[in-house]
């Protein structure tokens, strides 16, 4: 099978595709034919050598979500036959053409839907799901605050918060980008173009000052104590990102006096279990509303995967709205 | 009735023992004559006019808990009787010889317990026990950090953990203090004398290098950072008093990659019916253990409440282990 392997720490450039033998599913996973596969901010940092995979996956074979189909299957999976099509998360290795996984890691794919718009759900819908709803409690009629709105993560929270009946106030550094949003079902965008960032103000007035209920933090630095300020009282703030940094000085009067709740969260160093417990919960919970057309993938590109590198810099540009996608052949 | 009120802000020299006309119970309160108080840092900053009261609390009268005995009941009342001996948190109104109080907010006394001790227990027992228990979710064979362990809250927090078969590491800044707290199962107490405080250390050397699960931060300031590296993957921190200072550099990076929880959280300024479900709460399932000894209040001194403006002194000046307590005549 071909796979892209890193070849040293760096940029796009230290990508090789090199040849690699077929794997071999072990007694409950499924053996994967990826057809597509994704980009993620994390992968400029794994290449960059500061972002190590965990133990279990691929020491030098990117990529954390796929699309594809099942080749075969090991003798305790149940779930699974050969020829499903199926997507998910990955701890590393889905810049291949096989890769393997635990029968429950894997979700079916939507009926009727093809791969390159099935690479795009996993990482997005599974962080924002995972981080607003199985974690931030986020309920009918609240206000959530969600940075970085026009990303892949970003606007798949906006689709899944309308949805839910949950007003969205979304931020970015980019009007093109932001305009785009509207689509999505967000009310109320903010340009942030200061440092440090200004966006608490507006998010009070367009919550009637009360502040946001919830906020998905996929930025870091010095937005957090400014989207602290934009909380609500009793407010919960998720960081799930630091593309900003990750040292900031935060108001402890502030925490304490609105009674605040912050949670870091990430995904890819969880345990097997955990992993399992959220593909689960997102086959139960989310997979119904891309049946219904609900929820969709938000798509900025989809290239062949030779071109992963060029790929990789437009993603690195800051341009793209929603998910960058490759797909095999 | 006699009350203390404040006539300006500052120090303890503020306060003014006054006359004021004797209070009546609205329909489902109960008309509390005081028989003893307790001082908390709070009222330190009240006088200095930093902590205003909440709207429905005294605006010059401080204090924030009491035992005494019910004089008298409006017609909804059903849970007590003129006679019966009560204890409790109140926002504000507790200096003097008599406050008013929603029954579902009062707790019966423990049998058997005089005024003195039992005014000693509610803004410790319940601060500990909603921190630790109802937000902290605290669970046997959990390892717990405890700063300012020789508090009256911290007492409080290290004898309820070792009611609940959880391991104690307690911080303090003076040594003989420190050493008073073994008696309450404390099983491991860092001396804190530098600045920055470092202790991350020794709780991981503590917790088999796990790090410890919940931490009940009384202290803030420089020892948020430090306790956040102390913290186990999954760790949860609660923030429950600033005494040293508000502002402070965090590293976003570990809250995220150890999925940490922080949350702030203050008793004093909740609506009531979060404060009756507190109340509520401690009457099921705090009383029950000082029947049974397990739990018990920690004094430092009881003092005449003339007296009070030198027990405030005593109290600023960080040599009190436990609480200290006021009584009428």
């Amino acid at each position: 099978m071909k796979v892209f392997r890193t070849t040293g720490a760096g940029g796009p450039e230290v990508l090789s595709l090199d040849e690699r033998s077929d794997l071999t599913p072990g007694p409950a996973e499924l053996l994967v034919r990826v057809r597509a596969t994704a980009l993620n901010r994390a992968d400029l940092l794994q290449l960059k050598g500061q972002y190590a995979p965990p133990p279990d996956a691929s020491p030098d074979v990117p990529g954390l979500e796929y699309a594809g189909e099942v080749l075969a299957v090991g003798p305790r999976v149940r779930r699974f036959h050969p020829g499903d099509r199926v997507m998910g998360l990955v701890g590393g290795g889905a810049w291949a053409e096989q890769l393997t996984v635990h029968e429950r890691e894997a979700l079916p794919m939507p009926e009727g839907m093809d791969f390159t718009d099935a690479a795009a759900l996993p990482e997005a819908y599974l962080t924002a799901f995972d981080a607003l709803v199985l974690q931030g409690g986020m309920r009918l009629g609240e206000t959530v605050l969600v940075h970085a709105v026009a990303s892949g993560v970003g606007s798949a929270a906006a689709l899944l918060c309308r949805a839910m009946g949950v007003r969205v106030v979304g931020t970015g550094r980019n009007a093109p980008k932001l305009a785009r949003t509207r689509e999505w079902g967000v009310e109320r965008t903010v340009l942030v173009d200061g440092t440090p960032p200004r966006f608490a103000e507006a998010v009070r007035e367009a919550s009637g000052g009360r502040g946001a209920d919830l906020a998905l933090d996929l930025v870091g630095g010095d937005y957090v104590p400014e989207t602290l300020e934009a909380l609500a009282p009793q407010g919960r703030a998720l960081l799930v990102g630091l593309v900003a940094g990750n040292k900031t000085q935060v108001n402890l009067g502030t925490i304490l006096m609105k009674r605040l709740h912050i949670t870091g969260t990430v995904l890819r160093s969880r345990p097997l279990e955990e992993k399992i417990a959220l593909t689960q919960a997102a086959e139960r919970h989310l997979l119904p509303l891309f049946r219904s057309g609900a929820l969709r993938p938000v798509i900025d590109a989809v290239w062949p995967i030779k071109d992963i590198r060029n790929a990789l810099m437009r993603m690195a540009s800051n341009e793209t709205v929603g998910k960058v996608v490759l797909r095999w052949s």
